[in-house]
């Protein structure tokens, strides 16, 4: 095989490479990702899943003036490779690296930052009307997946097109996964597709199509759903999106570069919106990922040769949440739980198996996930709704229209709050005590280690409102060892250990250790200072707040959050409400800024969170 | 006309009026809402539009176990007076009044409020699988207009029953408006399926499409085309929800009480989902709301003989906006407008007219339009998305990860902002200052005065990062007269006359006018004070707070807004950051409550944001 990955220096090098070049070079490109994301981690399976589908994109388009979004943007990994950063692969994911997803600062050729999923078709659309109405002339791509097709503001991008004829190309690349294997009505449309038209074979098929219905026709009216069957599938394929105004090609191999070349040719001439729907497998062409694409999905750094992830070892909250939920469940028939395609990641894989009535895994569909939740608590059961922080954002009207305002007794159980790490901005868990601590009512608890999650659950299935659980990605802190709080009062907190000094660090769940280990340090330095479990960050602990301010303690609240809207600003607002006699309080957190990717101990301590950052803004405080 | 509805005291008596007698039932009904609704205002066209429909849903279902979840919930007054309220519709709207919305806390036939769009399906699935888990039997109805069905998470719904078969049944209740006519695919296909099918003449049509096929099969390849228009709709109607896993029925004339019940339970013995595409004609029955149903929509007192609204003749901001957008647009090539499914009600309908490929309506998918305009101001586009405060939530998601993390231009004209009043706890929109303020770099103003809006456009316009600029609902009060600032600096605030007293009122946009009474108030009292226009929200000026610090000033904060995340929080934050030597501040808005429907004043009075409870609220802090 000879070498093209390291003579490639241009993007308009594939147009003039032939077809078994092409397929050199994916062979290449596939054994790069393969060898590089088995030392940096990453997203691997769905980017070998469209090696040669990006080739292809490449090979048709000229990127120069055309437009490409990454829907989500975990598969652009090929992109940045054929695209000048091949060589920057070693950073990857990690602190000023690489970025995981495209990032507009990152290359000229990541025209739009994704992150979460369901934005590339509207993104696409506002890209092509500013090219219609500035009289430019180029394409406009859209790469979507199918899990991501179902989120509900796909939906509105395809509804707007199809009335009004924007000239965007979709590609819908159908892996039939999303993390975990997709569900819904629209998945299994998808499938039925593959399944009836065998690829492509439509055109063919049709003749046969037509001796068929006649026959059927002359019998009874039953027979009319036989008719559909048969007919709707093969007769007008994609008939779902033909039906909303929107022109369908497929399904296509997308691992055939030629087949994929021709039909986006194609789509280059058609007037108004195509979808062109590629079939692609996930984890492409490396045993083990084909094998496991969820496991491949995001993985960590892995053994090239066997396959072999290394572990952690040490337990993850999700893990936990997942242990309890079952747990609670066994005794109390009224709680269910609901993902939004995250079975896995939310640790209810072991529930769905447990309960699978009792267990919805709702689709890339956070909004319906919230108001389905409330119309299950509306009648008594007792729904937790399992979801990464940053993708609630997506339920935030929900959240307030179904279950704030109704008070119904949904508990959100937030995973991944906090610093996630090398997924970067957009996936950070640092705004959810901000959005949600302005709701009405909303109660918002954090568990200060794995084991209290444990108990706060079970305190949150006995209590009648809406209730948030945050708790971070991965586990605790080994070198700390906490005694979990098994009992809990609505808006107390807990003073860990005998209150001492003048300064107290009220710190909110997994900050606490980090607050623990600055108490250390700060000891060294000789000042005393007493930690408080901000368990509860709203309501606040009022009592305790009056307590520490009249015994004339120095207030420093600690949060892996924004500081604006969170616990300091809620401590603040009712020191600053009850007129206590005070002096200033110190609120660490993010403060005003997004946080871009990085390994998770490095942005602590850039953004003043590790224990030497709170230690060292203590001190500064004090003098 | 023998009066049934005077005499009409259980929702079960409707099951046993004859057709006559039930349509009879109807035209009472219908001029009962007439008349109430041309008293106190409210909600006309969609309830006239569903009076059939709504008397066949209590013929056929029982309510003491069934189930009812009414999208948006507007067109509730039906079901309302159905279930013994008829008697306080002269309350209708006002405070401590009959809802114009669902309301659980209002009877118990009300099972689920509603008040934002796309809810119903979501909601409805929830109550279905509770059912089954507890092992009742009883149906759940969800009625959705045409124009919720576009919004997304209406689709995720769709997307989840279609593949788990729950047993929900869908009233598309199809009038092919929102509060405007609809736009996108998904209401062409339905105006295809009424037009190709002729209202449910689907069996008879069937033989005479067979018979069509084979001629057209008989042709070249080319003829495909042909033979999906004529073939798609009239083979299987609603193929498209067919396609996702719903059972369909339909069309349906939505005014004819006998088809409507047949069909009705025809579906209850539907094993999985059934969508029931129901016709109606919105204003149906009274001529005036026939002809002009948007106007009739959402409508103030009326004259009932001549269809004739009182106009309170005063200017509106989102007036003052249109029109300002099209002086900007004639300037500006860049500037395109958006809206989604408002085009009257944000004052964009002029702009319409004037620049119609500048002007998109994507329906109701706020979603979407977030991330489209986004797109579009990555590619230099100039985009503003004219939307109510509250429906902005519905966006919140995509207004931080696909317009603040880029920092991309887009302007947000958010209109409503602050109590709306009569339509309750769903529409006010006293969340936005909140919501927005925690995301990092947002640039957040308010007018006080509507002179003041078309300045601050006109400013946002030449800025390079996202602005959103909020403003009331309605207009100004007439008994004042305040000049508007006519150029700002980013972060600068404006000082109204000469500084004077010790107190300084910070108030963002329409609340400056309150504080300039509550100013007269207490001078009146001997109590000199300075209001200060807080227009810029975020960033706050930084320079005038440490003047008015060091110079004395006690500060008050007064804002139309949750206090929480709100203005009163930042400027806290600051001070206590700096550590400025300072007392405590006053800080004014809603504090963790929603708040119910109700006249503006009266809900100002009672959340004490009348000039009179800010002047009173003053008196006790300076105490």
């Amino acid at each position: 095989m000879s070498n093209y990955l390291d003579k490639y220096t241009d993007i308009n090098e594939v147009k003039n490479m032939k077809l078994d070049e092409l397929n050199d070079f994916a062979d290449e490109i596939r054994q790069f990702l393969i060898t590089q994301v088995s030392k940096t981690g990453g997203h691997l399976a769905s980017n070998l899943g469209v090696v040669e589908l990006t080739i292809s994109l490449f090979n048709v388009f000229d990127f120069n003036k055309d437009k490409i979004i990454w829907d989500v943007g975990h598969q652009s990994y090929v992109h940045k490779i054929l695209t000048g950063r091949k060589d920057r692969f070693d950073t990857l994911r990690m602190y000023k690296g690489l970025s995981g997803f495209p990032k507009t600062e990152e290359s000229k050729y990541d025209m739009f930052n994704t992150g979460h999923s369901s934005t590339s078709i509207s993104a696409a659309v506002g890209m092509a009307r500013a090219r219609d109405l500035k009289g430019e002339k180029h394409d406009v791509v859209a790469v979507i997946g199918d899990g991501a097709l179902t989120g509900g503001m796909a939906f509105e991008a395809l509804n707007d097109i199809g009335d009004n004829k924007t000239r965007v190309i979709i590609i819908l690349n159908d892996n039939q996964m999303s993390i975990s294997p997709n569900v819904g009505g629209m998945s299994t449309y998808l499938n039925d597709l593959r399944m009836a038209t065998n690829y492509n074979r439509f055109k063919n098929d049709f003749n046969l199509t037509l001796e068929k219905i006649p026959k059927v026709g002359k019998g009874m009216v039953q027979s009319i759903n036989r008719v559909k069957d048969s007919v709707k599938q093969l007769m007008v394929p994609g008939m779902l999106f033909e039906n909303m105004g929107i022109k369908y090609y497929g399904p296509i191999d997308g691992h055939n570069i030629k087949e994929l070349s021709k039909v986006l040719q194609k789509a280059q001439k058609v007037e108004g919106p195509v979808l062109i729907h590629v079939i692609t497998q996930k984890g492409r062409g490396y045993e083990y990922a084909e094998q496991s694409p969820d496991k491949f999905h995001g993985v960590g750094p892995f053994n090239h040769e066997n396959g072999e992830c290394s572990s952690s070892g040490s337990k993850s909250y999700s893990k936990v949440f997942g242990e309890t939920m079952i747990k609670l469940a066994e005794k109390n028939k009224k709680i269910v739980a609901i993902t939004a395609a995250m079975p896995e990641g939310t640790g209810l894989q072991a529930f769905a198996k447990e309960f699978p009535d009792r267990f919805f895994d709702v689709g890339i569909a956070e909004q319906h996930a919230v108001t389905m939740a409330a119309g299950m608590a509306s009648q008594g059961l007792k729904p937790v709704f399992a979801v990464y922080s940053t993708f609630l954002q997506r339920a935030y009207d929900q959240v307030i229209h179904d279950v704030a305002i109704q008070k119904l007794p949904v508990i959100f159980a937030i995973d991944r709050a906090g610093i996630v790490g090398q997924d970067g901005e957009t996936h950070q868990g640092i705004m959810d005590l901000s959005f949600l601590s302005s709701i009405p009512d909303m109660t918002i608890m954090s568990p200060k280690c794995i084991g209290e999650l444990r108990y706060m659950l079970k305190f949150a299935a006995t209590q009648n409102y809406p209730i948030a659980i945050r708790y971070p990605r991965g586990g605790d802190d080994k070198t700390i060892k906490l005694s979990p709080l098994t009992s809990f009062r609505k808006g107390r907190w807990e003073i860990l250990g005998e209150k001492a000094g003048k300064v107290a660090i009220i710190a909110v769940g997994k900050m606490v250790q980090h607050a623990v280990k600055a108490k250390e340090m700060l000891l060294e330095k000789g000042i005393k200072c007493t930690v408080v479990n901000g368990c509860f960050v709203k309501p606040i602990d009022k009592i305790m707040i009056e307590e520490l301010i009249n015994e004339g303690y120095k207030i420093v609240t600690v949060e892996d959050n924004l500081i604006s809207g969170g616990l300091g600003s809620g401590i603040l607002g009712y020191i600053n409400k009850t007129k206590l006699n005070h002096n200033n309080i110190l609120c660490l957190g993010y403060d005003d800024v997004f946080v871009p990717h990085g390994e998770t101990d490095i942005l602590y301590d850039i953004y003043g969170l590790s224990p030497e950052g709170i230690c060292k803004s203590i001190v500064e405080f004090l003098n």
